[in-house]
């Protein structure tokens, strides 16, 4: 490609509302462009770097034994209602109607498509297990889209799903495609950490999220110091260490309270750590009902566990006014007097006289033990981690924080239960319904987190598994020579079945190499009067600092050798 | 690929709905499957042979030197409003609101996003010509979808947009693309037709669409028997000849009409041929204008024509209750007393003392003339041409029936004209509008008029260029030796870098033979005890009648030859 002709050159100016490193470069080399919030262009230097990375997934996949295919991009969103998905999924779900009235969904994942699909056909235990998968456009309608690729409204996806007789085949295919998808962000250029995770509205019981360490990353996740665990905070269990075995439970006691609301507050009236404290907070849930929420008061919410102890999709704190309906006081509830539904977290048994409020302004109780004191509806795991808090079996967890490039969820039945009729026929003749799982990747935010990860205080650095060019070529003076000399070359390496990018503008060479570096390619090649007296070109790498000559008959095979 | 693992298998009943021979194999043999009217999944073997359409076409426009790029599939509906072909598209174009109340178009073309990215940049005449292309899914609010991949409300398409300094350069580009289409079509198995065609909403000033010759199709284009001339029946120009031109011009006479309201009850009363006849249809416009189409009574309106001559979007007949209101009588309408717009078709120019109704029921005006006693507001062609016409330098039009595949648009400066800003600097530093075209090709179509001119009673007979697998290889016995050898046979095709799809079922013979014929790959190879006691293989090309024996160690070669 000669850069003369190619659409989509770079740009000196970016806009001062782009923030991320990835989003900046992809849009000054001339990758991708805007064109709503979170709706990109993908120009064609982007589109050779997303091919490169879907070959790569194709690759992988193919080798894994699952077959592509694709579906439509409008589901019909009956098929939404039979999951209850159009429910869960809330406001992230696009609709839209035909004109004959007929109602679909905008894809945004595709499990009821392909449960639709597979319940078409008579499947046999002697068909399972299978594993399709697709690369389709799919939509979230975001509230907040970030910049750039890593959090968008519209995208590229490679979505799987495999089918089987039962749990224990599919533990295989689990593993399988965990496997894959390691060895497919490696192959790309990204160190993944895999960690488990929050199923969100997919379902399913467990899954786990591959995410690559970045400050841009929006996973926040905790690690044991021997990465013996790892999962995504929302879901991440630690163990609550006993504050305070040795004490013994005393007399529950009344008494006026001169402070603030807060938990900070109460640490102050009586110096006492805020675990001594219980947090009680009130929620209103999707269903109108309140909700108590118990906790130590060092700890703080996960509302994401929350949520999944009650079993609904939306929780909002009450406000004040509701709690003082309710005949308590902003700021001193306690689990004591409400009879609203309780729901405590497992920390509460790891304190001995807890402080409290007693539902009155400006009074607390004190010395009030979980068991004797007072009972929760529901006992469970509801609290975020803490700093410097500990795994179940005793081991350091650190804090990481990174960017979700990939997902594999266990489904079991939770669709083909739900969805009439999606059996296959087993051995013995009965008809079961399929065990299954799904796996996913965002291709544009894989290319932003490349970007993301990969760059330096001049431009992108593109892995070589996915550079957009093997060869970034730049001619310096507009000779005749030079020029000819330069499309010999730019022939001879295509013929070898490798592409470049010849910069061939008659713009000054500072401002070709500096375009050179800012566009990433690993291999930059000049060719001048100066190299062409040696007989040659100027070589520079694009993660070394000096350049090297090197002679016309060797190019070919260092280029061969740099790309193997 | 083992087809025992393959998801998406043969089937023996088609309902009876099923009407294209296309529709009914590519669902029988397992590449497709319908998610609703006009909506399709494209299974494993389907995605196969759409990714090789795609890459052919890839190949042809890159060769071309065309760009490859993505659009998002949401169009900011603003930019169709720039256009107005909100209003133009009419019912075809899906909308959809996000939950900030932004508004979308499903894409449906995206000259509007191509024009609205082109003008994010400074391009400079330096910059020009290029050609940027996409594969998009494309979206059409179809009243009626057919039967299979040849009319549906969803699907891929390669659409690409050139943009030029002028018309001359953009006339080199026009032939190039004309050139690769020809090229792309030949290369998928596809005969072609170039025809002239209606640009629909695409706008612009001529187009052609590429027919394939099909009855399956809804294209009725008109061909000169040389070729020298090829025209969709929409926009065909023929010669309309004089009928009687040595007639003198008579006097006008009013008379008594006892004949019903056709042009046949004309004929019949008059027992003169239909030409004698003025045919005069009311239509009301988008706006609600009455309008009076006149024309030569052998000839019949050409709608789209007329909506051109017009300028509107959409007409309908009037009611008789309408043509009663304005003054005249159903059936007997004339030129002569209406005093709305009227619209002429040239071919009253070619007719001496016509027949015509006098608004009034059955009384007829005989003896009426252009230009003597009546003009119209419009002249123009606005007639679909009739059997036996000629062209307009007298050859003989014959009449062909196919199937759309692609088509290429001249589109001038008709959107960055009403697209504000688009423009380049010229040479001499002023600011003018791109010189554009587009050109389109729908990816599942071509693959459903590939199966629609392919085929036999068995099955689907593959292009070698685009079959799914290069061999279908079929064991017959559950013998462990044969299972072995199409093992190894397997693995060293696959190792040549040929793909293979073995039917390796506990089937029987004959089954796994139809299913072969069915799916209609180019190449069958048997292997059973009897063929591995000559060594070798039962050979089997599926345009021929009888198979071939093949040595083991002659395979290979012989696949290769026949691939070339």
């Amino acid at each position: 490609m000669k850069y003369s002709k190619l659409f989509g050159k770079t740009v000196k100016e970016v806009s001062g509302e782009i923030k991320l490193i990835s989003h900046k470069l992809l849009y000054q080399a001339g990758f991708i462009r805007e064109s709503v919030a979170g709706r990109y262009y993908f120009l064609p230097l982007g589109i050779r770097v997303q091919d490169k990375i879907m070959k790569i997934i194709e690759e992988e996949m193919d080798k894994a034994g699952a077959q592509k295919m694709i579906t439509p991009v409008l589901h019909p969103i009956e098929l939404w209602e039979e999951t209850n998905r159009t429910n869960s999924v809330g406001f992230e779900l696009m609709s839209i109607e035909d004109q004959r009235g007929a109602k679909f969904a905008l894809g945004g994942t595709a499990e009821e498509m392909m449960v639709d699909l597979v319940r078409k056909f008579n499947v046999s235990y002697k068909d399972l297990p299978f594993n399709i998968y697709q690369f389709s456009q799919k939509f979230r309608d975001e509230k907040r889209a970030r910049g750039g690729l890593l959090r968008v409204r519209e995208f590229l996806m490679k979505d799987a799903y495999s089918f089987h007789a039962d749990a224990d085949d599919f533990q295989k295919e689990y593993k399988v495609m965990g496997d894959s998808y390691t060895r497919i962000f490696e192959r790309v250029g990204l160190d993944t950490v895999r960690i488990e995770s929050d199923n969100g509205y997919i379902g399913g019981e467990y899954c786990h999220e591959y995410v690559v360490e970045s400050e841009a990353g929006e996973s926040r996740y905790l690690i044991a110091d021997d990465k013996s665990y790892a999962a995504h905070e929302e879901v991440a269990v630690f163990k609550r260490e006993e504050m305070n075995p040795d004490e013994d439970e005393l007399l529950m006691e009344i008494k006026d309270a001169p402070r603030g609301p807060t938990i900070a507050d109460g640490v102050k009236l009586y110096n006492e750590p805020a675990w001594r404290q219980i947090k009680s907070i009130v929620y209103v849930t999707d269903k109108g009902d309140f909700v108590l929420a118990v906790l130590r008061g060092d700890l703080d919410i996960n509302e994401i566990k929350l949520k999944k102890a009650l079993g609904c999709f939306e929780i909002r704190q009450a406000t004040p006014e509701e709690i003082e309906e309710l005949g308590s006081a902003v700021g001193f509830v306690s689990p004591l007097k409400l009879t609203i539904k309780k729901v405590g977290d497992i920390s509460l048994k790891s304190v001995k006289n807890f402080y409290t409020g007693a539902d009155k302004p400006q009074v607390d109780t004190l010395n009030v033990n979980y068991g004797r004191d007072f009972e929760v509806d529901i006992m469970g795991d509801i609290a975020l981690p803490p700093t410097n808090c500990k795994s179940e079996d005793g081991k350091k967890l650190l804090e990481g924080k990174g960017i979700e490039v990939g997902n594999i969820f266990q489904l079991g039945t939770h669709y083909t239960d739900k969805m009439k009729g999606c059996n296959f026929t087993d051995k013995d003749g009965t008809e079961k319904p399929f065990y299954m799982g799904c796996y996913g990747i965002g291709i544009g935010r894989t290319m932003g987190t490349i970007v993301e990860v990969h760059n330096d205080e001049n431009g992108i650095i593109w892995p070589k598994s996915v550079t957009p060019y093997e060869v970034h070529m730049v001619t310096i003076g507009s000779d005749g020579v030079v020029t000819k000399k330069a499309q010999e070359l730019y022939d001879e390496i295509e013929k070898q079945g490798m592409s470049v990018l010849l910069d061939d503008r008659d713009e000054r060479p500072g401002s070709k190499l500096k375009d050179a570096d800012l566009i990433g390619i690993p291999l930059r090649i000049v060719i001048s009067n100066r190299t062409l007296e040696k007989n040659g070109v100027e070589w520079k790498e694009r993660t070394d600092k000096e350049a090297k000559d090197v002679k016309m008959e060797d190019i070919i095979s260092e280029i061969k050798k740099f790309y193997t």
